[in-house]
């Protein structure tokens, strides 16, 4: 795991509830990457590259730093951690989200864009300690507490889950670099950053043969009309159990060998390729439709 | 099969389209049965008991007929359908609800109100068709085409399901009757009325025993975490596969038990009780607490 905790800011919990509020009064629309996840799944752009309040998708910014959108004004405090904790010079998107009930797909972001991977430095401030909640990096899950600024390697293939009904609101701030850099340069306040906080790592099960079968099983259910249920339960396993986000894919490659249906066998290796292989920008990718 | 068409309207497209667009802006909230599905699932009150606009609970009304909420002056030609079509002297609840992507688990409604379940007159106007969205009651499988007015035997166990990403609006239309009734009561324009439309039956494929053992397969798989997802998983066999919908609460119950899992058999046969049993007036249930 690359992702790590970078700092700690103590919220103040009665602003905080006052932007919450705000952000629980937007309307809930369809996703610019609805397609990676189901649930509950709640974006909201604060800082974007065109200013528009619904525009979600993250795109390269050259020249000018991102724009902020008509929401800024109604979470003053969200407004103040972005614009007094990170370097906004660098800054390329802040959106809030939240997961309720909800899986995203293992899968790797920026791969559709310009820069060298290592260019793009995505942080999460957590704003809810919501118990059920997790994120994975590579070979580790992760609990980010409340308070927490994490740098999270987006470029490597993670996800991200809440099993409970709790509200996860995070505040994600995406900034990128030209050339090498120092992650603390991410920062406008420098006493922010910090190495010495211990990530609560969630423990998991190990992967058994068996747990495995029982997997592999599923080649006697999986059918075009669950082919999708089946990629969000499948993309779950390794929060339980302890092997790699992408076996996610291999699994439902398999099962749907193993099920006879070449058309679902295409399906799943491109879902695979889409999420963690090279998917180019703007490309769309239907679960659904046969 | 007691569901059955009451009779066709000719939908006019251009008025129609004008108030799905306003039931298209209209903030999604969280659902007051939103235990029973999954994906997007968005219902409108248009009346109700209260008047209020998000007033979304079904309950009994005597003596006064439901009220107009807000949203019935945007939607000028759904109040003409409601209340040129329908006796709205029997008028209980009328609202919009729009399945995509999703299940409604089989359930059986209106047993924690108080008439006789055969006071109750649920009926569905479609007003989009989305090929890939059904009804379930009891034995059959049934698609309901825009313009059908079908009468939904709700009492009965029954499902709904959208496998695809296309909007399916329906207008639902609650009456009640106080003892016997002839059902052209319900109507206020007794012409609509007609026994002669042949309802679209969505034919599926024989429940084998091949089948049935795949899915108690899925003791390999289940657990706490994914429990919510088998459920719906198990409630759409019935859609694709001859077998009762009430089968889906049997599979779960006997998967959680194969798994080992006191807690898991527990949860299940509680939800069946709930689903399809008794429940009492405001019960609630969680799917992912412990």
């Amino acid at each position: 795991m690359r992702s790590h905790i970078l700092g700690r800011i103590a919220l103040d919990q009665e602003r905080l509830a006052q932007d919450l509020a705000h952000l629980a009064a937007v309307p809930t629309v369809e996703e610019e990457y609805d397609e990676f996840s189901n649930g509950f799944w709640k974006n909201i752009p604060l800082y974007n590259a065109s200013g528009a309040s619904d525009d979600r998708l993250y795109r390269d910014l050259h020249g000018a730093p991102a724009q902020p959108t008509g929401h800024v004004e109604h979470v003053p405090y969200l407004n103040e951690i972005i614009t007094t904790v990170f370097d906004v010079e660098r800054l390329q998107m802040a959106r809030t989200r939240n997961l309720k009930n909800a899986v995203v797909i293992p899968h790797r972001d920026f791969v559709e864009l310009d820069r060298g991977l290592d260019q793009y430095f995505r942080t999460h401030v957590m704003l809810e300690d919501s118990p059920l909640a997790f994120h994975s990096d590579d070979d580790t899950v992760i609990h980010m507490r409340a308070g927490e600024i994490w740098y999270l390697d987006a470029a490597a293939v993670h996800s991200a889950v809440n099993f409970g009904e709790f509200s996860r609101q995070s505040l994600c701030v995406d900034l990128a670099f030209d050339g090498a850099f120092d992650e603390k340069e991410a920062f406008a306040d420098a006493s922010v950053y910090t190495s010495d906080v211990s990530p609560a790592i969630h423990e998991r099960k190990p992967f058994t043969k068996e747990r495995e079968a029982g997997i592999l099983a599923l080649s006697g259910v999986i059918g075009r009309e669950n082919f999708r249920d089946i990629l969000f339960l499948l993309s779950k396993v390794h929060y339980t159990y302890d092997v790699h986000p992408s076996e996610t894919y291999e699994w439902l490659v398999a099962v749907s060998k193993e099920a006879g249906d070449d058309k679902m066998v295409e399906k799943a290796e491109r879902i695979r390729d889409f999420a963690i292989g090279a998917r180019a920008f703007g490309e769309r990718f239907s679960l659904t439709t046969w």
